[in-house]
């Protein structure tokens, strides 16, 4: 079943007329086609029985043909009043326009007050947020191959990045290097801002990289990520540009320890709390609990922060086709900082890392 | 008056209990702190009397007071229930709650349906989206500081641009020289990604920079800005990479003449669609008018596209502070795209440009 056939077969059971699709993410998920609109409407209509439409400004309707979409596709100019336009469209193809589902976590109110107005006998009891954060769960072969291909970029980051220390370079133009050599690759996007760190910088979780330069015999924390044809990748690694010392190598240990364990675990029938369990016992019993203050993961996809959550209190199972990342950190004021991240997928009898860069201690020669 | 002065005279005039400030984007605006939080819960509550406070993910306490923040800032937990806590809050500050402003345009409607759950009888008259375009249409001397040198910032990136145009490179690696040599020097966001555009792909005002080599002996148009201290550039110029043909010379002069025609026109006291007419008759006379689909500018500040819109019908009349681009473009197929902007702010008697590379047609030599 295709992902809008899934839809349809939601809305279907849940009696709705229409579903309102309009965050761009899930336009691309449904329609193959991706515009970030701003300010202009992006839609996508869907119902029970007649044929879904998209609705987009006049100069994207050609561009949503060329990306594939096979259907009706209605442009609107600036001047125009998209609603009212909208509100057409949809009664050409139905007289059921009372029970509607939206994208509740991503519809902004006033589009919300526009439709009201347009439908005035309309309600809204079905959130199709909650509806596609259910059917992202589980991804496709299809998507499972963009997300390798992903991973694949996200590890060509890595060699970058470890390259590229330098105590002649500050964090910000570490990231300039691997930004630019992925770049040079056609990679134009990461999936959000390349994080470097050095030294106890790492220990902020939160930190962003500074127009500091790197330290020798330090640790050095990399978090980042591309989009690969709006599937995305995020990985961690950290490395000790010169040599380490005895407690940065411990906390090193204890997270990698804590990273493999969670890895090792990671399959279908496993609930997803289990696996936070898992890694923050061996950081806890190692000492270091009280600084591994996040979540031991995320889900991922088209976004990079989606279902499941691997957290404490999560009871879901999880199943094959299951994306997300396994991420322990420990982040100790004033001394260091060290995380180490893949992003997996489930398959029938465990799972497969997205990405691949060794996780044993690199120590980088200073330079 | 302050920007949070400002919001709070509007909602004391407008006899609103609480307003709910949800984009980050203007909590920035109003607090100096600038965080995405995601799915994640970032907000500013105000009110006509009590203290405003800021609400946040628990890891972003301390960095919104680093930032500025003086005034109350409350963290939650991943597992707490943060409306719950909002209200709380709210209701230890006012027993006032009926009247709501919420930020239409921006807040998501579950997070509509969450307030309304915490407070039953709450309405939701005020749209703080269209105070808040109305209150950033006139900037600051500071502000304008801030656009100055993000404008800098955009002048030294086509310098970067000019240089890297090679036939022995690709749109795309253009894109990546550019967004390196910015990044070496510590300007590590832009404001929209880059376009660089050869030849007949500068025809499509909605095409990406491509994996095509950069044309000898035709245009390239260049579009590009970025983001400082919050405050974004915006600027676009097209250069001849080799020698022009004497159509696309044509072309160029007639774009440029109608930029010099709107920004000599550029004071307090016209209206905006004055401006997109002016500039649109001299493409017009020229013949191209067909050929110039958009609208001649947008307003620009915290983001790149806001009040006022320079096109036809915008009856709206400017004054001294407000921000805005002149941006005329004239795209042929099979034949040639030209764009040229500058992003420009209204002084008392006239403007100045926020971008000073020439606009001369420059005839780069091919390399």
């Amino acid at each position: 079943m295709s992902h809008l056939q899934s839809l349809q077969a939601w809305i279907a059971e849940q009696q709705i007329d229409v579903a309102y699709i309009s965050n761009p993410t899930d336009i691309l998920y449904f329609t193959g086609f991706h515009s970030e609109p701003e300010e202009r409407i992006l839609a996508l209509f869907v119902f029970p029985e007649a044929e879904p439409f998209l609705f987009t400004p006049q100069l994207e309707v050609e561009a949503s043909k060329k990306a594939g979409w096979k259907q009706d596709v209605y442009g609107y100019l600036d001047h125009e009043d998209p609603f009212a336009l909208i509100a057409d469209h949809i009664r050409e193809r139905t007289t059921h326009t009372n029970k509607w589902a939206l994208e509740k976590a991503d519809l902004p109110y006033s589009r919300y007050e526009a439709i009201q107005k347009q439908f005035p006998n309309a309600s809204f009891p079905a959130d199709a947020s909650q509806f596609l954060d259910q059917l992202k769960l589980i991804k496709t072969p299809e998507e499972i191959a963009l997300m390798k291909a992903a991973g694949k970029e996200a590890d060509y980051a890595f060699e970058l990045g470890f390259q590229a220390l330098s105590t002649a370079r500050t964090e910000q133009q570490v990231v300039a290097e691997i930004e630019y050599g992925l770049m040079k690759k056609g990679v134009m996007h990461t999936s959000f801002d390349t994080i470097v760190q050095s030294g106890i910088n790492a220990a902020n979780p939160h930190g962003v990289p500074e127009k500091v330069a790197i330290q020798a015999n330090a640790l050095a924390l990399f978090d980042l990520g591309t989009v690969h044809q709006g599937y995305m990748s995020d990985a961690s690694r950290t490395v000790a540009f010169g040599e380490p010392t005895a407690k940065q190598r411990d906390i090193y240990n204890v997270c990698l320890e804590a990273q493999m364990a969670a890895m090792d675990a990671a399959k279908p029938g496993v609930k997803a709390a289990e696996l936070d369990t898992i890694a923050r016992k061996i950081i806890t019993d190692a000492g270091y609990g009280e600084y591994f203050i996040h979540r031991l993961g995320h889900g991922i996809g088209t976004s990079t922060h989606e279902f499941p959550s691997i957290m404490e209190g999560n009871e879901m199972v999880l199943k094959p086709g299951m994306c997300f990342s396994i991420e322990p950190g420990i982040y100790i004021p004033q001394v260091a900082g060290v995380r180490i991240e893949d992003c997996i997928y489930l398959t029938e009898n465990g799972h497969e890392a997205f990405t691949h860069t060794s996780k044993e201690l690199q120590v980088l020669p200073i330079k």
